[in-house]
């Protein structure tokens, strides 16, 4: 099934995501780079601006928005070349990372004896700068290895959908990593002037003992969030309608933009929609490229149902 | 003065709420059954549904809303058959529990070794089933005893002061358990559609050292959140003048719908009015009748006083 | 550098600020002192109450408002003369407290076996009543000593910056020690009456091994929170070409009424400013008296400027 599916989503826009750079509150040259890429691949997309966040509407009356979000981890260059973390990078000693749009200089990831992270090399870039790994995307037969495919791959699944979808709402946001910000901002523009109550998070997941890389996207049932279930019932009975691979994740931790709905003071459900990774938050993210087809796929289903 | 109020408040709702299940985040059941039971028991109040969140409101322009939620605590069924955290629960080996609106099937709580909670016995039920206590309400001369008093109690004595007072609002509210998100949905539309400024909360709270079942409800001076002192003040002046037995609270920790309120980014003061129970989020919650019968008499009196 | 500014901006009106009090949710007559002098001192501005925050607004179009909050740390006295927190004050045994608005009465701190706060001495106030440091303001050369410098020193910058500005906005707010609260509120409402965007927030931060008083005020590059980068390299360019003296902090810890802001679900951008204390909450405060006027003298260019 997996396979089959394999050329329906081009992944050519996914190398293009991963070679931009956005730890949280520095997503602004991403956000200029979606809105040029939006006017040309998609014209009759409307594409309103808040902060660094986007929200993007196709065909008259959208009635569910996809959240994806634009923010990655990272690091700020603080005194004494310590990496002060932006939102929870996994970082490891040895680990490359370079300044933001900047070529990577040799710096790597040190610790101090105090546990704090510091940068070992000549950062050769001045306090208060953001870091992020410096390591390539990697493909392996069906596998993607790279840092930040969270959310680069929710991102790519949103646009794919954008593009499938004659009418949908997409809610790009920022900050994800560090509280949720951008989606409690975009999800009460979303319920202000679109009335929409029906959203949908494209966010990875954790490949774990229960959820495995291969065997279709995750939807979360729950996880530090609990959400509606009437409209978890919805999501999961047209999922199950749709014939696509999925599985069912059941989780104590962990959030998403639904948090930041959730507490944007707005009647808006969502339900969580994500392809599982392997080491989360680490510049060895790991996804396979049917589960992301299979993200793609489901997002579009469900778009097109609800 | 508890046992002359005994008779003013009829306790039959209160069997009728104890009877439904409502784990946060599965509140749509009990939100259709009371928006049934409003519309035969206060024909003239005008019900909006924001989710499974109800907002009341009774005569022309209520100038103050009793806010009461609808969610406990609960477990959803996770992987091999562990129960996760809906809220707080303080459940003890051995409780009898069942999966949401059926019947016991003998399961119980049982612990793991890591300290998770799991379920014994044959659930019965699909992973991401819902489970609640499945103990039964007991009368004890003027003690209740049942599991969800918090806040079948505090919804009792909201929809008591909804029946009694010509001018009113309720906020009845969803995932209190989990950080109190119906409070701020509800808090804004009062806001902004009724100009609604002052809140009262309808919810129990722990009989400690310092307040004790049986001498009419607490009045909280504050919990983890600080009330604004000016309305405290109003409201502390107007339950002195009621001749109402009650009693000052004062806390270091907990919360309630008023946090909620506070993080609503509304303008809106509001003060915890509630009995004391024993044993809180277990399923032998104990609650005395006279001090129910405090909580409605004095939710009456500062909504018509304010 | 920092003495030719001394004389630009007055002191006087600290002082009188000191001499108030203003633990968070006792902020009501904070709020009416402050209404009677911007009435008499600032009579063109215009002043909009919510709660017990303040909106002031000057000239037609304000772009950039000015965030201070009005609430201090300080204690509920509980029962068994146990204090309970509000915020988090750090006091030292022995240090002198008071009950609001009432003369010193020699009670002072001590400490239970437990670990909480006691009050050793004869209250002479009733359960439930608040408590603060009763150590009166000292001057000492350069250096200015008193509890509450903050945040009553970011309010008399803000309050500087008021009179030298002819277009500016003013959110002089409650309960930031307990959550940033009414950051959240004035925000929403600068957004959504105003139009406002952006925001600086007056309040002090830490002198430390790398923020020394004496250097004028700093500007956060960052703390818990992640400011919009290109709004703080925007504020930064601005302070360069300001030729004041300034300070570029980098924290880990620590948040302000910009954390309200992120979460008032309104998109706008905020960058901290303030001059750095000694002994942050204690009944000690200290803070140089050029790093004051560098603060007005900051904000006054920056809202000019934006």
């Amino acid at each position: 099934m997996l396979s089959e599916m394999d050329k329906e989503y081009s992944l050519d826009l996914l190398w293009d995501l991963l070679a931009q750079d956005s730890p949280a509150g520095d997503e602004a040259a991403l956000s200029d780079w979606l809105t040029e890429w939006l006017s040309s691949e998609v014209p009759d997309a409307v594409v309103e601006r808040l902060g660094d966040s986007l929200i993007v509407t196709r065909g008259g009356a959208p009635k569910v928005a996809v959240f994806a979000h634009l923010d990655t981890t990272g690091w700020t260059l603080g005194y004494d070349k310590v990496l002060i973390r932006i939102g929870g990078p996994a970082g490891k000693i040895g680990d490359a990372v370079r300044p933001v749009r900047r070529p990577d200089t040799g710096c790597t990831l040190a610790q101090r004896k105090d546990g704090n992270w510091k940068l070992a090399g000549k950062p050769d870039a001045a306090p208060g700068s953001r870091f992020v790994y410096a390591a390539l995307p990697k493909v392996d037969g069906d596998q993607i290895t790279a840092p930040y495919l969270d959310n680069r791959a929710g991102l790519w699944a949103a646009l794919s959908a954008l593009k499938a979808c004659p009418e949908i709402a997409l809610a790009l946001s920022v900050q994800e990593e560090t509280g949720a910000l951008g989606a409690a901002l975009t999800a009460r523009r979303l319920s202000e002037s679109y009335g929409i109550t029906q959203a949908l998070i494209a966010d990875l997941t954790w490949d774990t003992k229960h959820i495995k890389r291969g065997l279709g996207a995750a939807v979360s049932l729950r996880d530090s969030s609990v959400p509606r279930q009437s409209y978890l019932a919805h999501i999961l009975a047209l999922a199950e309608g749709s014939g696509l691979p999925f599985q069912r994740e059941i989780e104590a931790h962990g959030g998403s933009d639904g948090a930041g709905i959730d507490h944007s003071s707005v009647p808006m459900d969502w339900v969580f929609v994500g392809a599982p990774e392997k080491s989360p938050h680490t510049s060895r993210e790991r996804v396979h490229v049917g589960d992301l087809q299979s993200m793609a796929a489901l997002l579009v289903h469900l778009v097109n149902g609800l």
